[in-house]
């Protein structure tokens, strides 16, 4: 079949689904409405943003002159090689709001405690939680604690709220065809790290979470971009395969990705070719996909790789076909890269 | 014993714990350090304030030139007779603001459901914080959702974090000796509605949950009490008790209260004597108890009770003994109404 002809037939499943919004429709909730993919995105758009007014669950949004977003952490093991729970807690919350073009300047924990845990395991996390916001420059603010019976959560979940300060610098807008898709490095391995740290599998790989704050990466790149810095998202549930197919269809453009410009660790592409999972749908704790007009991208992707020598352009946004992403292969051909469907790796954040 | 022996005998106690930050030793998690009462002070003051660099786990603090405030909500039942988690979670979140000084303006609400969660349920509390959230006048700005396996949490776990702006009417600061305590209506409601819900006890007592926003009262008592308004506390878990003990604690004063002003349901009153707990450490959602001089008390309470004809004033901030909460019995006696030890009322908010 002709590239020309798989995007025709493409572009008419996307004429059919343009139309419609999605509806939630499932009868209980599985462990796919928490992976990032299909379902959460039909739980969200179909239950949770129209009963609460908005447009879309945002990541982060205006209250006031600030911007807040809030996320909580579930992931098991609560360590694991890189990082641990509470280091997540701060760095996903604080880069939620860096994507957003906030500075971050607080945060708020909440901690759901299990009746039991060990009180070394919980002051483990609670310095976790405070080097992390030191090396972020964030302060914790205020905070909860609630526990529940032995056996009605795993250690603790937590979950952070994060409060910035909109950058003047960022302009941040609309995709324009053009743009070029940069990514921040190499991908796919704090969910590799999970899934090696719970011993599921007979592997033994050296692979380490990037869990980090990313401000410094988005205030490099406002300096070098400015106002041709469109968007920014961190890759973490769902990997950059779930970023892009989101902003895709938020913003009613087209997306093509060069499959060998993606830099994916020898480690992590060997671990994710054994666990049978795409490293595009890997999750990362430390790594953003920016949209840079072509007259600017050449400056952000220096601005990166100064933070990052992995840093690449991975691809370029097109008119059609409209809400898809498309992958270059190495050998030339193109496929979809889909939304995620069902939860390959549960329980990464 | 007369009054004066035994106030000296107090005296000497709190002469030697003054001097004592409350360490954090204990070798595990229990269900009374998610009681609000003695367990949950150390747990705060002895590890994650000192951790964090905050003089107190605040309620509601700064940030930029908005208050945040967080609370996570582990109530079972998930709903029960006058509320539910979801509007507990919105108006818990709303009170600590409004309590703080602050009009709320907007809170993010993130779930950690269960797998296998009736939709039907979800969607029950999710237009529940919609309905909250309309009625206390706050935006629902953003949120998440994450998942875990069936088995791993009781349905669902929400956390919501508030913001709001601080009211220029507010001028909240040090408790003086002579300041009145008033209670803005009957206590022990929402605490003994979850009880008799959980059909643990063979009691048939209609009592509703008092869950509300408070910002309306607060808006009246500064309206009404101005700059002569000190402080307010929404009186949640470990109920005006726990309230009265932290502020004398923290404002190196003493308090007493008159018992018999305090207004207390008879079927509340009952069910407690039955449950074997004093109706001041049952838990409220709807609440507060306020601080205010006596140049303005009349007003205050004037103001209170044009919203809740059983707004009382029941007490009064004294100089001495420090820290220290006293009780005026119904008999002309004194007994010191001490900090909560142990949790008689787990999984109440």
């Amino acid at each position: 079949m002709s590239v020309s002809s798989r995007e025709e037939r493409i572009l008419g499943i996307i004429e059919t689904a343009r139309a419609k919004r999605p509806r939630f429709k499932d009868a209980a909730i599985t462990m796919a409405h928490g992976a990032g993919g299909k379902a959460t995105q039909t739980l969200i758009e179909g239950l949770l943003a129209p009963a609460f007014g908005m447009t879309e669950f945002d990541d982060a949004a205006a209250a006031g002159d600030v911007l807040v977003t809030t996320d909580s952490f579930v992931v098991k093991p609560l360590r694991f090689p890189g990082g641990s729970i509470g280091e997540l807690a701060v760095n996903g919350t604080v880069n939620d709001l860096a994507v957003a073009g906030a500075r971050p300047l607080a945060i708020t924990v909440a901690m759901i405690l299990e009746e039991g845990l060990d009180a070394g395991v919980l002051r483990a996390e609670v310095e976790a939680i405070a080097q992390a916001a030191r090396e972020a420059q964030v302060e914790v603010v205020a905070g909860d604690t609630k526990v529940v019976e032995r056996g009605h959560a795993d250690g603790m979940y937590l979950t952070t709220t994060g409060v910035g300060r909109p950058d003047p610098r960022a302009r941040l807008g609309a995709l324009r065809p053009g743009d070029r898709i940069l990514l921040s490095g190499g991908i796919g391995e704090h969910g590799t790290a999970i899934m090696l740290a719970r011993g599921e599998f007979e592997l033994e790989a050296a692979v380490e979470s990037d869990t980090r704050s990313l401000w410094p990466t988005v205030d490099a790149l406002l300096d070098a971009a400015g106002p041709a810095l469109r968007a920014m998202r961190d890759a973490t549930r769902g990997g950059v395969a779930s970023v892009l197919n989101e902003l895709a269809r938020a913003h009613r453009v087209a997306m093509v990705v060069r499959e060998r410009s993606v830099p994916v660790d020898p480690v992590v592409a060997g671990a994710a070719e054994i666990l049978g999972i795409d490293p595009m749908y890997v999750a990362n704790e430390g790594k953003l996909v920016a949209f840079v007009g072509p007259e600017k991208a050449d400056e952000a992707l220096a601005a990166m790789r100064a933070i990052d020598e992995r840093a690449a352009e991975i691809g370029e946004v097109k008119t059609e076909p409209q809400g898809m992403v498309l992958v270059e292969t190495s050998f030339g051909g193109r496929r979809v890269m889909d939304q995620l469907v069902g939860d390959p790796l549960p329980r990464i954040c």
